[in-house]
């Protein structure tokens, strides 16, 4: 109740209700506090900060909105504008990629990053922006590695928190800054840690992304024009790797940087929503379809029971969501509309879907067991029992999606054109399936735009 | 070592270093990617977060870069941009204020954000800016002294990492917020943890304030057009407090909100360096006058020995400091400055003096012990030992700037004064000064620039 009272004194407080001493106190704090901005401002800091921004902050809209189409505001922006909208739409679904052995996002804040900056400074090859997407997405899930799971057991929404400094090392790729810039860039990405796992099935969540991708762009930025930071940010005793996780083992896993692929393991998401429902909703979604196929109505189901790792619980335990997003984060929705719709694509994950009265019925059903023993987050065990008294059972090991059991390209290309259908009809979608996939053999990314 | 070798790894990496298999998941995360950030777009968190930043990015100059004078840039800019370049150049200096209790510097963030929005949405009388302060103000202390020390200990920049709250708080009252509205800000400020103490005499620690002044700005403005949060945002298992410390004792402070005021607390630096330095510069000033006033040269100083808290090494022991931000964080320096100069003034925090041969010679001459049960932070015990066998030892109980010792009105003129000349010259200083402390009596805050 912390945010409550304080949110509500502060909406209620008034002058009135100041002493003497405090006003006099506010008054003495906000003269010495302009004396220090006003002497303060000669200094390079200011001044390089400025410079930095500036470029952004009423220039000239150089980079994409993807998928605005016109509809709201204008179709370009500037880069760290077109950064925050790109990171926040490309996750507000859940529906982005994950490098399963740490639960990160990892493409969301590399990306929007990477193509509102090669935008802006280009022309850059396809070449180059595979390169630094890359060294992006290894820099973030190898830091994923050296600090999960303890790291995410604290709170932390890992894919924003490493993310920032996977964005900073990509930019700072792309921009060519040389080692000790790129350390500077890390440092001034690393210490902007944002996301929690408490914002999860709120549109913070997304901002999470948006706001990562900003700050390790602005980490690059800088470092380029001379913003100094620690160089050992990562490794002293009071910076990233100790200050956001218990363990100290990131040494480890940058000896494999070049060895051990991290980006060869990332998968892609058949369902919107949180990863780890996903093994539940595959076995209800294969139920659905052998009752319907045996002639028996899913609404004669009287129970569900799930087993499942605790982790599933922890991040998508909500028993009665009312929004979409707040589906997205409900493994007793996940599970209901599997077995009611025999699929989950967006319009499963509606604020409509989340409160109808049968998946809500249905939701009610589900009942969930953990054992982690012999479940991780990516296996379930769903067993559904009729109102005869007959059950069935599906022991998902590899659910759909992950890496043993990958989406086929003939998947991955439906997913898109699904996606992007929505909103810019299907003959753009066709086309920018054909942009975007050809982009390695690009001669300028920032023609991408042109092409669909 | 970890950020070099990344650094280094990722500056060397080049497209030929991947397999095809690396470049194949390259492209398909990049598609993925794409589909899913044009299929979001039509979500309401991108538009409302384009909507929201539409304003800062290519909107006019409606607020003031103090100190600006024309010599860099523009004098006004939009509310993020002079958001946080006032948010760094106030704390550039290590010359703000502090809440002793926590370490917090409270208003460079709070201030910060509320004379941007504050010009920008005017006109806002003196008493509503002044309440919009204390509010956030508040927040910030309640924060702080709700994590302290642990939050401290375990790395982080306390003045940043609680500001951008103080800041959204101050903000949301500033432009109307609702309670609801006010627990959003709250949370889309909190998830936005900027500031580690690796940074520590870089410029970095600057960017701290900055940056925490714009993410509480962005939260209140945010919450304000509809952006959801979570209403639980501080006391949630995965929300601030708990990730952020392990403290859980947030509620006993919030109790007290308008009951014991945190900013009657405020104190104010005679020093532009670390607080926990004051004591033994206070004491090394003191054996400077009085040596000169018994014909003692400083010259012929034989060892200094300092007795402090162990909390004064963490945070200030830079024993071989090269640059004046460095040299705000080391207690050698300080101590020596101290014996020297008989004065620390911005004068000695340069790099010039820094590195000085026979600045760096006296700061050889320093030895630091510690006694946590005997001084804490405020405390120091100075002993010199010259030449010829004679000590003088300086005990100080209460540095002067403390709560018990604080600078008066006059002193807080002067350093005001000296501050601002520097920049803007004598006469506008003196205006300046007239304005600010005038603050409280106006009508709209935006007219505070047109008065010096």
């Amino acid at each position: 109740m912390a945010t409550l009272a304080l949110a509500s004194w502060a909406t209620n407080l008034t002058y009135s209700d100041l002493t003497t001493s405090v006003v006099d106190s506010a008054v003495k704090s906000i003269y010495n506090w302009a004396g220090c901005a006003i002497g303060g401002y000669g200094q390079d800091a200011p001044s390089i900060a400025q410079a930095t921004t500036q470029a952004f902050f009423g220039g000239p809209p150089t980079s994409s909105i993807l998928g605005s189409n016109g509809s709201i505001g204008d179709t370009y922006a500037d880069a760290q504008l077109a950064a925050l909208i790109n990171g926040i739409a490309s996750h507000i679904d859940d529906y982005d990629d994950t490098h399963l052995e740490t639960i990160i996002h990892p493409t969301g804040v590399v990306a929007s990053a990477l193509l509102a900056v090669a935008e802006w400074q280009g022309p850059v090859t396809g070449e180059d922006f595979i390169t630094a997407l890359v060294a992006g997405i290894e820099a973030e899930c190898k830091l994923g590695l050296s600090v999960y799971p303890q790291h995410y057991d604290i709170g932390w929404h890992i894919t924003s928190t490493t993310g920032s400094i996977g964005a900073a090392v990509a930019v700072g790729k792309l921009i060519g800054l040389n080692t000790t810039q790129m350390q500077n860039a890390i440092g001034v990405a690393s210490t902007q840690v944002v996301g929690m796992q408490v914002f999860f099935g709120s549109m913070t969540k997304s901002f999470h992304v948006g706001r990562a991708t900003q700050g390790g762009m602005l980490g690059a930025l800088l470092a380029k024009n001379g913003y100094t930071s620690s160089l050992e940010a990562l490794e002293a005793e009071y910076g990233w790797l100790h200050v956001v996780s218990t363990r100290e083992n990131a040494t480890a896993y940058f000896d494999q940087l070049g060895k051990v692929w991290e980006i060869e393991k990332n998968t892609f998401k058949p369902f919107p929503c949180g990863i780890v429902m996903h093994p539940t909703i595959d076995g209800a979604i294969q139920i659905h379809n052998e009752s319907a196929s045996q002639g028996k109505s899913v609404s004669s189901i009287k129970s569900i029971n799930l087993v499942v790792n605790s982790q599933v619980l922890v991040l998508t335990g909500k028993t009665a969501p009312t929004t979409g997003l707040e589906g997205k984060f409900s493994i007793y929705h996940a599970a209901a509309v599997g077995l009611l719709y025999g699929e989950a694509t967006p319009s499963q994950f509606t604020d409509e879907v989340v409160n109808n009265a049968t998946v809500v019925a249905m939701r009610q059903k589900v009942n969930v067991t953990t054992n982690d023993a012999e479940y991780n987050t990516a296996q379930a065990l769903v067993t559904v029992e009729f109102d005869d008294g007959s059950t069935v059972e599906k022991n998902i090991v590899h659910a759909i999606g992950s890496l043993e059991n990958p989406m086929t390209e003939a998947d991955l290309k439906k997913k898109f054109i699904d996606q992007v259908t929505k909103q810019i009809g299907p003959a753009r979608a066709e086309k920018a399936y054909a942009a975007f996939t050809n982009i390695g053999n690009m001669t300028d990314i920032g023609a991408l735009r042109t092409l669909y």
